[in-house]
């Protein structure tokens, strides 16, 4: 038994959900349904600019652990923010999902990370993003006892631009195998795949146990144009790889196995935000639970398509009694 | 060298296409865009109140060769038919598409199978069969030596119903695994498999080297609810196994290797007839002709996109010149 099934790494934003219209869209210049990078000036003045707004913990990887906290999983996080207000907004929303976040808030350098969400009433979502003191993970933030406790350590592709948090990520997979525990990573996007892709490919021959990718991801990593080129070019490569195809559901590849697995049903898709992060929360949930790769698969299916079926990327059903209802 | 790449052995029907209407389907109690089996009884009045009707050779196989030969094979067909006129239309066509046709017509017996395909205005199809002489084929129609010219003997499941083309089937593999030849079959038809199911398995386990279905047939064979389920359960009962997904693509599996091929596109879908018979003539020509079987598969998918995209189960275009185009 260990104290975690999960420990999630990545970047430790808080969500900033509000109404908007399209006149401040066009006041401030955005693009709607766009998702663009900003600095810390523009997402000060933005935020001072902002109607009143919804703060909850976010990013990808606490997404993921916010769906594996939901189907009944011990879960961790590590992740990087500022000992701000929002750094508290983090820490507090994280421990009320009930995901253990022990990582201490730095006293210095750029603010906690945010991701500003502005909903027009065409539901349409429009994202800014302030990486903040998320980017700067270090080495020196890995909590050794937090990886040797959680059966599979996580880790967020997001957070490979910066070279200290590739650094970073290298020293928790060693960590986690030097005691015995599995190295899961998602590729995450494809732009931070094309642009380091050299690195991506040696984290997966060299750390990575348990892969996940979408589509674009896959062929991105191995440059090429088919998914079965890539699904071939994937084998072998690391213990599980997971390739998630939107409503053309998934593939796991493991050793000689290999699983293609529906998508579920989705009465309507309103808000694809968070699908890859809750597949994986349902693979890893079935993996660090005895259950096949093709339950995890389904269960990932079924948190997936939880959350593509409601706006926000985060589970708003009770997922362990969906599953329950889905695979018995 | 062998004299032929492919020999298929099937139901040998006449496929007879006329213009109709609501009226004449109300008129005669046949359910619009329906299948039904008619006795030659009600073949024969339905022929003579038909209007003016194109007769061409069809049948599953049949389309399955007619696009074999299309993309450039060297093809040959195996089935009974009645020294009748249609039995005579039946020769006359195989022959003028360039498919090898010697199986001698019987004196004896019911008439050559019919297809009845009435199009009413709104572009349904509603057709009554009658099988007629091809039901009744027999180990002493298969022909020895045209089996031991072919590379590869094709199989259509319909033909399952009468024990005697059962035996058949078997017979035509034993002689085509003593020439050192392959078998392939496909299952056809999910009711057919559901009456057989057992002949079906031991048909697969014990004689088939390269199997067909599409989603449905090979859930119906494995008694299973979930398509990973049934690729498990086929894995490894056959050198090779093409499952058929529609608009999700194909998977192909041959001992460890899997291969996830994606549909190709079409403009839009006016009639699915056919699409597994050119599937299956595309994978069998990649195959009799040194493609891999990804390769493969992709040209079964062109082949069966072409299909798909006009009214009637045979290929409208060139094949060999669609398939160079799209896999150069």
């Amino acid at each position: 038994m260990t104290q975690y099934d999960l420990v999630g790494i990545g970047n430790a934003l808080v969500d900033i959900v509000t109404q908007s219209d399209d006149a401040f869209l066009a006041k401030h210049g955005l693009a709607k349904g766009g998702m663009m990078l900003i600095d810390p000036d523009r997402a000060a003045h933005l935020y001072s600019e902002l109607a009143t707004a919804k703060e909850s913990s976010g990013g990808s990887c606490g997404n993921t652990m916010a769906g594996f906290v939901s189907l009944g999983g011990a879960g961790a996080y590590i992740g990087k923010v500022r000992n701000d207000q929002f750094g508290d907004v983090f820490r507090h929303d994280m421990n009320a999902i009930g995901v253990s976040f022990t990582t201490p808030a730095v006293d210095l350098g750029p603010g906690t990370g945010l991701c500003l969400v502005m909903v027009t009433p065409d539901a349409q979502r429009t994202m800014c993003t302030f990486l903040g003191a998320a980017a700067d993970l270090t080495v020196a933030d890995i909590e050794a006892d937090v990886v040797k406790a959680a059966q599979v350590t996580y880790l967020e592709g997001y957070l490979f631009d910066p070279p200290a948090a590739q650094q970073a990520f290298v020293a928790a997979a060693e960590l986690a195998h030097s005691a015995d525990r599995k190295v899961a990573m998602t590729l995450s996007d494809s732009f931070c795949v094309e642009r380091h892709r050299d690195a991506f490919r040696a984290m997966v021959e060299d750390h990575i146990d348990i892969l996940f990718a979408n589509e674009t991801e896959i062929l991105t990593l191995y440059e090429v144009d088919k998914f079965d080129d890539a699904l071939q070019a994937v084998r072998g490569h690391c213990e599980v790889a997971c390739l998630t195809r939107s409503e053309k559901g998934s593939v796991v590849l493991s050793g000689e196995d290999v699983h293609v697995i529906d998508s579920e049903p989705v009465d309507s898709v309103l808000d694809t935000t968070g699908a890859g992060d809750l597949f994986a929360a349902g693979f890893l949930y079935g993996y660090t639970h005895g259950r096949s790769l093709a339950e995890s698969a389904r269960i990932g299916s079924v948190a997936s398509a939880e959350v593509i079926g409601h706006y926000g990327a985060r589970p708003e059903t009770d997922l362990a009694a969906l599953v329950k209802q889905r695979l018995g």
